[in-house]
């Protein structure tokens, strides 16, 4: 294991911008060892008063989307215009498939040779709590080390993209030319989280099929319910390995911000996005400290064995591990 | 409050088969009144040596396929071999729609007659955890008043789905003729946990669309990943309103049910099912026990006012809820 330094340390140099750092930082909140817990929870308290200040954008669309391209070209623009851009993923299935997500910094050639932009890929093998979690606290990492737009990756399974969605201001999903197809690809669940869907690919051959895409789901989101935000939600069009219509998403993504601010849903918003967090971890701290009991631990196989073979109720099994945690 | 009796007086009443008794014993398990909670595993545990010997099938499909009629229609169809049936209801939503499921028990007018079919509405107002509780055991009561086949109704909103599958051997999807509309209008995941797919109405100017509703759902089932149970998806055309095609159901379902008990997935699948109940039941408790302590009740407010204004970190206030709970 590498050395640790002190909070100090890190929060001094997160609040420097120092991206080593950071990146330093992440891997301390990522850790599941017992005594990097401790560290991870002064690193949080230190950076929380600095955190917030950014846009928080969820992009997910399934696999072949072109995803890496997209964020990229975003990424160049914001840097082009001079803002410090974070890219975080989250994907529960990377440490099982091949990780098409982030797995490879490399695939944003350009982007990661900015001095104001920080790619983290995606942390793996953990449960899609541990990656929620891990993924919220390097968000707020990042914010307190001055990155003003922090581009969140999901991929789209579902899932994954209801977390994102709840701790993200926007969520754009990224979707093809050829929307019969797309439309049915697509979880319609995710199609509806949507303040933005973008086609991407809209460019040689595909100019034209784009085109259609962005009608039908004009029309197919015309019929949605209204969002929440008080916004419309809008389609266009771009082709992230031309460069094109980018310029047009982040108006879009401004446009949102501008309005929400004015109208309130933009705090109210984030305030429930806390609340609901915190309700989260309690779910997660109780399964932990039910599972991790050691006198559960030990009764447990023995338990599901009677329950399996029907010689014990499921209630009854529950009630007696359920006394070794709360007997005094 | 309607009196009660004694735990044996509707134990005994509920293996003699005693349809007030098994009615009543319902209620008192439906009942969220402590003093009913202790009555009601009292007749759990009675009657649980005396459960597990139905056939349970889950059955469901869109508003509008017909599932009361189909339901009648199967149920008068299985009353006529002499089967005893129960029809039971999970509805999240009841409480608040119009209650298209089971809501008036005068629907199924000739299946309520039968002297060997119980029919029992679905227990309303309550969370879905906790309907879930009230039908599985609902269930179980039937069994032991010797009802051998269970019909499990569901909506068809996606999380009841998943609940039903976890408590029935059998999956039976509902479908419509015209398989374009219904594809799209019916959740994808929720296809893939069927073990049959019925097309519904296939009768007077719908025959010919039912046909082909059938073969178009036998090719995207052909395309989907194997069912567990190592048997094949079954997809065939029925009228419940004509009484076409019901036996035919019934045949694929019993060789289902040959099928499974001989390669041992039946009783793999029924000991997997009691397990990961057990396991939801120690979720449920742990909140209840959480979210019902008073002193956690006491606190919550400002807590979350404070998490909500972003004047505390989300694991920090879940921390300090914790340790009202374990704090000895």
């Amino acid at each position: 294991m590498r050395e640790r330094l002190s909070s100090d340390t890190y929060i001094d140099g997160i609040l420097a911008g120092d991206r080593v750092v950071l990146s330093r930082a992440i891997t301390v909140i990522e850790s599941r060892l017992a005594e990097d817990k401790q560290l991870a929870q002064a690193i949080l308290n230190g950076i929380l008063p600095h955190s917030g200040n950014s846009l928080r954008i969820g992009i997910t669309g399934i696999p072949g989307v072109g995803k890496s391209t997209f964020i990229e070209a975003l990424g160049m623009y914001l840097t082009g215009i001079n803002k410090k851009v974070a890219v975080l993923a989250v994907d529960p299935t990377s440490s099982k498939s091949a990780g098409s997500i982030l797995g490879d910094k490399t695939r944003m050639e350009e982007l990661v040779k900015s001095p104001i932009a920080f790619i983290r890929p995606s942390a793996t093998g953990l449960s899609l709590g541990g990656v929620a979690r891990n993924t919220r606290e390097a968000m707020l990492l990042c914010e307190a080390a001055g990155y003003e737009v922090i581009l969140i990756e999901t991929v789209g399974v579902g899932q994954s993209e209801i977390i994102v969605k709840g701790m993200t201001d926007f969520f754009l999903l990224l979707a093809l030319p050829r929307a019969g197809d797309e439309l049915q690809g697509i979880k319609k669940g995710i199609v509806e989280m949507a303040n933005a869907v973008v086609v991407n690919k809209a460019d040689g051959l595909f100019a034209e099929e784009a085109a259609q895409a962005v009608a039908t789901f004009q029309n197919a989101l015309h019929l949605a319910p209204g969002d929440p935000s008080g916004t419309l939600v809008q389609v266009l069009a771009c082709s992230a390995l031309e460069n094109k219509g980018i310029r047009e998403v982040w108006e879009v993504v401004q446009d949102y911000f501008k309005n929400t601010v004015a109208n309130g849903f933009f705090t109210q918003n984030r305030a429930a996005q806390q609340v609901d967090w915190m309700h989260e971890l309690i779910r997660q701290n109780l399964n932990d400290l039910f599972y991790q009991n050691k006198e559960v631990r030990k009764l447990l196989p023995n338990v599901e064995a009677k329950v399996g073979e029907g010689k014990m109720l499921p209630a009854e099994a529950a009630q007696i591990l359920l006394n070794m945690l709360f007997k005094i």
